[in-house]
């Protein structure tokens, strides 16, 4: 997860140091879960003393909540996109959200939040944020009739999407491009954002 | 879980004891995971011995198959949506699947087989076969152009919906009556079934 001029820095500074921690983190949160995450196995990860991942980050739910965080591409282009077409927004939202998970920073950080929320309670509260913040500011700019119904919508496509693609490898979703799942999603996105809600 | 009967029951019968050992396994499974479930955590919530999980079930990879097999109710009404009306086949499939997760034995199934399918791979291949049979044989019955990109954009909606409600509550999808959720998703299923996969 880090460039190789961290690893091989010989005295690196606080940030190469933090940012260490934090790739250490997220890998651990995606792979074994909040539970199985400790302070001693991130240190470990990141070849730092524990005391070093206390110093930097406090407590593991603000540990958790920091390495976790939306990146702020990510979060600006969900902002940016109900300024483009309406007849596009679906596709552009496809093309920001299969962007973001074939991205192995970004996805890395989708997949320990799916994968924690699903035993964890903060872990929970920060994909809930996600979806009645980031999502709904888009749904909400794009459609005045039940905004917070379309966000949560869009996010349980994500999450389903993200789950059978990269953890369950479920076929043919894990072997088409990435092109090819914007084209089927983005259908959905669309009407979702757009379209009526039921009929 | 079980009824009243079969907890008072004396000296309840081999099936008696069989399924009050697959009703704990379900709960612990979709509770506590693949991993942290035990045949002794079984057999204590039980009340069985732990050599009796084993003499009824084997290894844990058997247990978790026979255990979290879909119920043959939830099997045959899936087996049947072909046969109703292509233009409405997308409403039923939905009543069928929130009729599933709104019953707490099928419910806890459906969630015990994805959490534990983001961690294991036995869970990940029930979750996987789901997909490419059972969902797979509506979407072959109504449509033949990509029946299996169909089925999995359906695994993906159900997964992440049964995620969003019943496990990390996002609001409104957490509050919202079973009939709404009806509604909402119709849509999504009929377009997955029928409608241009691409446009």
């Amino acid at each position: 997860m880090s460039s190789p001029s961290k690893r091989t820095g010989r005295r690196p500074g606080a940030t190469d140091t933090r940012d260490q921690i934090a790739d250490a983190a997220r890998t651990l949160f995606a792979e074994v879960g909040y539970e199985r995450t400790s302070f001693r196995k991130i240190a470990a990860a990141a070849g730092v003393d524990p005391a070093l991942v206390v110093h930097f980050y406090g407590s593991k739910e603000g540990l958790f909540r920091q390495v976790m965080a939306l990146p702020p591409e990510i979060a600006d282009a969900l902002a940016r996109l109900a300024d483009g077409p309406r007849e596009t927004v679906g596709r552009r939202l496809a093309e920001a959200v299969v962007g973001a998970l074939e991205n192995p920073a970004s996805r890395a950080i989708t997949l320990g939040r799916i994968r924690c929320a699903t035993t964890h309670p903060d872990a929970a509260a920060l994909v809930r944020e996600t979806v009645t913040r980031d999502i709904h500011q888009v749904a909400e700019a794009v459609n005045d009739d039940r905004p917070d119904v379309r966000a949560v919508l869009i996010g349980v496509q994500v999450v389903g999407m993200a789950l059978a693609r990269y953890v369950v490898f479920v076929e043919p979703l894990a072997s088409m491009t990435a092109s090819e799942v914007i084209d089927v999603v983005a259908p959905t996105f669309q009407h979702y954002l757009v379209g009526p809600l039921a009929r």
